[in-house]
């Protein structure tokens, strides 16, 4: 294993293994139930902002933004806890949430249960947003 | 909204959103202890070979591969349940793991937390692998 490498996994040195668009993988649970919440993506800016606010920042790609979450929804995630991975190109963020972190309402993204089928509800109902 | 989009966060087909290397992400996380073991991708064969098989199957990246996790180490991860989200471009397993998930040993990958200034230790010392 190449020395960098080495250090990426045994170091203390915050080096993140950003992809070809500049971007970790970040996931948020939440500390109370350990549901997962949401997946999303960090660039060098939304990870610095959320290291420095304790709320947690993404990169959005749809709309090409820093993206504080909770924004515009007021459903803001405060961190407790964050984790890096072993080659530090993703980030577990455990959080309190302030709401729904889904956009459609919901408590969590992962409202579906994946069958030998298709895919069955665990939460129905989209709630207003 | 687009109806694909809407079908796509509100049906019940299995629809993924493949990325532009034809993956999405998967994110497994023990039952048991609610802990983040690992964070991966899967392209449509890996996902298939999931379902089928009730053991996690991923594409490795590096080795540009179906790899079934455990193939070598024998640390397979067994799944309970599998949970798609809005977009369909992240699923969420919930296993539980034969041994360590992290290819350090490690019981998860992510054994470090981050700081204001770095990292610190949450699991330091990796493990015979």
């Amino acid at each position: 294993m190449a020395k960098t490498d080495d250090d990426r996994e045994e170091g203390l040195r915050l080096n993140p293994r950003y992809d070809r668009d500049g971007l970790i993988t970040a996931v948020a649970s939440s500390v109370d139930t350990g549901e997962l919440l949401m997946l999303a993506h960090m660039n060098a800016q939304a990870l610095a902002a959320t290291i420095e606010t304790r709320v947690a920042h993404f990169w959005s790609r749809s709309r090409g933004k820093l993206w504080r979450k909770g924004e515009e929804s007021g459903n803001e995630l405060h961190i407790v806890d964050m984790r890096l991975d072993c080659d530090q190109d993703a980030i577990w963020l455990l959080v309190k949430p302030v709401g729904p972190a889904c956009h459609t309402g919901r408590v969590s993204c992962f409202y579906r249960r994946v069958t030998d089928d298709g895919l069955e509800w665990i939460d129905r109902e989209p709630h207003a947003h």
